[in-house]
């Protein structure tokens, strides 16, 4: 999405908080969820299918919580930014769960290798966005 | 979805957590996704839509984390607890959201009051089934 | 989804084609993605799951079709008929394709079975609403 | 999406049909679903929010559209053909439908430009994927 930057300053609003991390974040969950999805049917391929039923399960949630949150992200008029805050929390979570099961096959299966890397820069873009947010939005527990 | 208790008994696992409440949950979602989508459609229907763009946005994020719950919850094979936790209370958090602007509209706009009703449904069902986890299953903050 | 005919009442426009049959194709569709949601987790867990990828890939598809349908169904507002026209028959075949697969695992697993009913009922129901629609709607090939 | 073409050389399947095409309409579909879900939210937020009505509404389905095709394609295990032939010619129909109205807005809202870029650059992707797919596949009517 080489677009994205532009989209956002074409917005009326503002994006609602950071700047680069902004779109960053958005271009991110767009990649692993697709990326993901192509790991989970690749492992469906595979003649070791068996082993790799976590990593289809987890492919599936990680795919469904990046989708989600680049929705969220693609809209920039008065968002609520306590949900926002537990969206980019939920996807960083569910990439860093994602990553892990995926790095534990990279070595035998370069999908697994590329998916727990898209992994990697998604959870890393949540975080970034994240810290960019302000101490109000987050919520206190 | 008359048969979604069957379809979950008839997984080879068992539903992670509850058991009626998990079948409530998993229908509740369905339910508003669908009813805040046609919310949002029908605020873009009336006159007064310049006073609906605030409900419109939070139907659009509602529906989308309604649907990513539900699709989460069709999946009992080994689930990572924290992450269903989580998208629990991100589903929860957007339904009441979405529910207290809705119930703004809602003496003016049926569809409103509607789509306010099924948040507060699956806001409780959310409620329901986060309560049935067991405490290890809550992060800690 | 109860509520779907109340909610389809309270908008502002009317149903662009059908009446109950717009309802039942709207409830259909969100049954069917769900359901076979599940089917693919579930032959996720079977043993023979080697024996089951074309079901689970079929299962994804199916689910991510009945889902589209089910969002641009939920939409009354000025719809595109020729759109609605061409997502009703790839829902159909989508349905019949996911229909055929699940049927032959059915008599050895019970959510198979389930899911080719689930698919049956959405393939008919979007084959009521397709015959609801006026002839002007449907493209000539 | 800089890693959509080692993706499909990593799964164990090659892509059905294409080979270019493949990747840059599976990279199109993401692109054109998240601009699109923006351009609906940044014409939530213009003043003349109700000539945009049509714009928005077609907005959401093309960015459905666009969502279910972009992981249709993710799937390179053992496809329908049929199914896919179908998926590809709704997409580039609610891109082309999408496209024309955001043209409509063009000159007065940057966002409404750039959706219709990205409707006729996943448009054109579709066209170039079907023309890759074997005569077979085309359905007849």
């Amino acid at each position: 999405m080489p677009a994205v930057e532009e989209m956002i300053r074409a917005h009326p609003s503002k994006p609602p908080v950071g700047g680069s991390e902004y779109a960053a974040c958005l271009r991110a969950c767009g990649e692993c969820a697709r990326t993901c999805g192509a790991c989970a049917d690749a492992c469906l391929a595979e003649e070791t299918i068996a082993a790799l039923r976590r990593c289809i399960r987890l492919n599936l949630d990680c795919a469904d919580a990046c989708d989600a949150t680049g929705r969220m992200l693609s809209r920039q008029f008065e968002p609520n930014l306590d949900l926002l805050h537990r969206q980019l929390e939920l996807c960083r979570l569910a990439c860093e769960a994602c990553g892990d099961e995926c790095a534990r096959h990279g070595d035998r299966h370069e999908h697994c290798r590329l998916a727990a890397e898209a992994c990697r820069r998604c959870e890393e873009a949540c975080t970034g966005l994240l810290g960019a947010m302000p101490g109000a939005a987050r919520p206190v527990h």
